[in-house]
């Protein structure tokens, strides 16, 4: 580490992985005839909105990789605390010599579009189906539609809205787990507090 | 919405860009001789880390795509939480009309690797060179090799550890900007915990 000449009280870290947070996310995948398997994913994310894609990293080393790499299929279960513990065990054990479904008390579901299961505990499944690997040297980058969202019913308020405070979701940061913590405001709410005196004005939101 | 037959207790919803949470970080980018530009995006994530790589993902009509496009260089800079209002401003205003530097009092310096500014105000600034863009649709996904990373000197301890919950950084989700919350447990704590009962044994971790 050195200080950087150029600006006071910064200084050079490694050039590493420091995007804080991640989901801290489960990927469910199956051969068709084999068993489910299950895989924690921590870089994950949305990429785009019109068709709805996300993608996934993943070592080629990994059980998970081959399993996606060949079927195209997987889903993408959001975990909620209690299931933290499953989570991280499923990021440190392999499903070459183990049934993690199993040994985490975790229950494959079916879920539409894709014939892999989901995660009955997982309050929220996307069923993925993949358009494009890309090869980026430890990892390969998997590019995939979302073809469905699976939410526990309860969630839903009576007007179809989906009430992520209930959801109890978690994240990952710089090696450890966190819960959500306190709400700080809704998208635009910067701009939209008519009659309030603050340093920014309404722009074109458009752009 | 439609209760599927498969799942008790589940619903479908609609197969949107449901991965919760992201980041809410700022991007700064700059046409040399033009002026420096900031952006908010949340479509953001680590793909990669050997070497390491980062990617974000941005509609062609804001006005940051061209500059990206055209420099191949952005920083990403993740906020803290007194920054939320400046960052929300951010994800609405455009700089077409508008200095988002001056507008939201937030300050650009110098960062080491690339020729465009950081984020003084944010903890962490990564320096960042686009390798491939990828056309989706709605969004390009600019993949990008992690250059260099600029920290607050006060967020390292004396063993040159990141102190992460210093930062006091924030994430979005579902339309809402949060802090974190708490600490659940360290990467690998599921079977590190020697002596204690529970239904996981430690297996090989290497794949």
């Amino acid at each position: 580490m050195t200080v950087s000449p150029g600006a006071a009280g910064k200084i050079a870290w490694n050039p590493g992985n420091h995007v804080f947070p991640t989901p801290a996310a489960l990927v469910s995948c199956q051969t068709p005839g084999g068993k489910p398997n299950l895989l924690t994913v921590a870089w994950c994310g949305n990429i785009n909105s019109n068709p709805p894609m996300l993608s996934i990293s993943l070592r080629p080393e990994r059980h998970s990789h081959a399993i996606i790499k060949e079927t195209g299929e997987f889903v993408l279960n959001l975990p909620s605390r209690r299931l933290a513990r499953a989570v991280d065990f499923c990021g440190v054990a392999s499903g070459r010599n183990l049934d993690k479904f199993a040994a985490s008390g975790l229950s494959p579901f079916p879920v539409a579009r894709v014939s892999c299961p989901g995660v009955a505990e997982c309050p929220v499944n996307l069923s993925c189906r993949v358009t494009q690997r890309v090869r980026l040297g430890s990892h390969d980058l998997f590019l995939a539609m979302i073809e469905e969202t699976m939410v526990d019913f309860g969630l839903m308020d009576r007007n179809g809205r989906f009430q992520i405070e209930k959801a109890d979701l978690i994240c990952y940061a710089h090696g450890f787990y966190f819960t959500f913590g306190k709400r700080l405001g809704r998208f635009g709410w910067s701009v939209g507090k008519v009659g309030r005196k603050h340093v920014y004005t309404r722009t074109d939101q458009k752009s």
